[in-house]
């Protein structure tokens, strides 16, 4: 591209960016300039979250910056990448079963993630058949 | 108290401490030793939560200690733990409206309280008319 015409299109660029606050109503929150990623995650023994008192929770934020109180929030946000937001590809991401044998014990741990991830509200619910398949079948996010 | 009578309950209370690991089955994780408080808030210009894009989306941990993204934490749990976890009463927690007038403007902000409040579930939503209703007459957690 030849330096006018760059010079010009960072121009168009510029004008847009300032011209778009002006666009927005008097009272209302100024513009995010990035898709807001935020979660609480649960986990509890049962079957169903409606009906299992969450046991642990947890928060995680994937913007430019990864926190919470996950206590990883940079792989558990990597684990998010790498099913991009697809939460269902979560329970079977790890797939190391055979470093750790399970039992077939069934003592349902369920799991849950809820907020917003890139800007869509998530409302994801998990049922693991026992807390060794969660650690050893699920994605690093719920190891908390 | 007298001395003995004083180390006789630390004893059993030791006991106690030592013996509960005991009974958790194995896989199961540690009993959490106080109620879990991680929060996810959403703000966005619409009616209905399920059909408005959250436009910002921020965490809220009120723990030991407060944290988040929220841009005032510990303003945002005081606001909670004045409500007692009632939810309902957030919205109209301020009550400063006649410090600054709001025009009766309607263009609806759906705000989303989700996650879990000290060890129970939370699922809240609430529409204010418009934007400068939220910042007046709702608790200053909605200030985000």
């Amino acid at each position: 591209m030849r330096p006018m015409a760059r010079w010009a299109m960072t121009g168009g660029l510029l004008t847009a960016a300032l011209a778009a606050p002006l666009s927005t109503p008097a009272h209302s929150a100024p513009a995010t300039l990035y898709a807001p990623s935020a979660l609480v995650l649960t986990t509890g023994h049962g079957e169903f979250a409606a009906t299992t008192a969450p046991e642990r929770a947890v928060t995680l934020n994937c913007a430019y910056t990864t926190s919470g109180t996950h206590p990883d929030p940079r792989r558990g946000c990597a684990d998010l990448d790498r099913v991009n937001g697809d939460l269902d590809r979560l329970a079977v991401l790890r797939g190391n079963e055979a470093e750790r044998p399970c039992t077939k014990e069934y003592r349902p741990v369920v799991v849950t993630i809820q907020g917003v991830w890139r800007g869509t509200r998530v409302n994801y619910e998990h049922t693991f058949a026992n807390s060794c398949l969660k650690e050893t079948q699920g994605a690093s996010v719920f190891s908390f």
